[in-house]
């Protein structure tokens, strides 16, 4: 059984996500952020970067904590034999574009949504990284329109970039004054990530 | 042999650093970022994102090419056999800190470079990336109290957080007014990392 440490948030539906796919059991529990319940020095010994997600694998060799949501989604690969190749250049393949996903897209669109949030306007942060979303969002149309998930098959290279995609393409594109244009293969590929069982049950 | 395609800055150095650690023969390609090389074709087929750093590893089995930092240094590892566990819990942690590094310590100061280099200042930009670089020196100090490295043993979790941290410890303190203090330990470790014989070659 996984103990899945979690607050609603792209983050933690990207590991759930993968909970799903990978078939394992697992049990939700909510960390509140909005307490300072990140804090608390239990949740720092399994998550010492104070976020979620993490989990908690209970096997019989003794418990595995992980954090950070490439670190998950990888060991929920290895752990099950899903969505991700165990050899070979499609492993490594995999691999880049899974911490493409984390890092880079993730990176670059929370500071889209602290800046685009904010009440009084802070010259340039804006157009700053919304122009770098709208470069990530164009390696990514160009590589959908040649394959037909990220790597070819499914992978979990796919679940951290379907997250952040969801939520920020049609933003990136009106703040781009043209820049991204009409993306039929992020179009495409959004519909099919979208309609798969695992990613229907963590809504 | 690996073809090493790179540019002089932290993350190809995180890269150089991990193919000296790894024994493998490789020769070094310069990607002239200022002549934009990295949008040639031809290097885009090796990287799609158009980044440096990025590898071909011309195996028996066919090319292998790899980008994004944490995947290299993945690959790098588990050819190897060096600096990354083969399974276990302690694979994870190393796993979990690898992209802490890279996504969240590489992802932070390069905002704060660019902001604190900006000839006119942006209202709350240094402030904003310098108190999350604090917080992350914060848990790093933490951790390097409890861990000779980062996760016990050195290991490739050791190598990209080493190379920011390097470059951006006294400029984030300086900044902090106060907020990060001492960093005895993140000092002992920084001078242990900077000792070893593949850190010392690459300079």
């Amino acid at each position: 059984m996984i103990t899945f440490y979690t607050y609603p948030g792209p983050n933690a539906r990207k590991a759930q996500i993968m909970l799903e796919e990978s078939g394992e059991a697992y049990q939700a529990v909510t960390v509140d952020i909005k307490k300072g319940e990140q804090f608390d020095p239990k949740f720092l010994a399994i998550s010492p970067n104070n976020k979620i997600p993490a989990i908690v694998d209970h096997t019989a060799d003794g418990p595995v904590p992980v954090f950070e949501t490439a670190a998950i989604l990888t060991y929920l690969a290895e752990k099950s034999g899903r969505l991700l190749p165990a050899a070979g250049a499609k492993r490594y393949d995999v691999l880049a574009w899974l911490v493409w996903g984390t890092g880079s897209v993730g990176g670059t669109l929370p500071q889209l949504h602290h800046y685009s949030d904010l009440p009084d306007r802070v010259p340039g942060t804006v157009e700053r990284f919304n122009t770098e979303a709208v470069r990530l969002f164009k390696v990514l149309e160009r590589r959908l329109q040649q394959h037909e998930y990220i790597c070819g098959d499914y992978s979990i290279a796919d679940i951290p970039t379907f997250c952040s995609t969801a939520g920020w393409l049609q933003r990136v594109k009106g703040w781009s004054d043209g820049a991204l244009g009409d993306t039929p293969a992020i179009d495409r590929w959004l519909k099919a990530v979208a309609a798969r069982p695992a990613v229907q049950r963590v809504g």
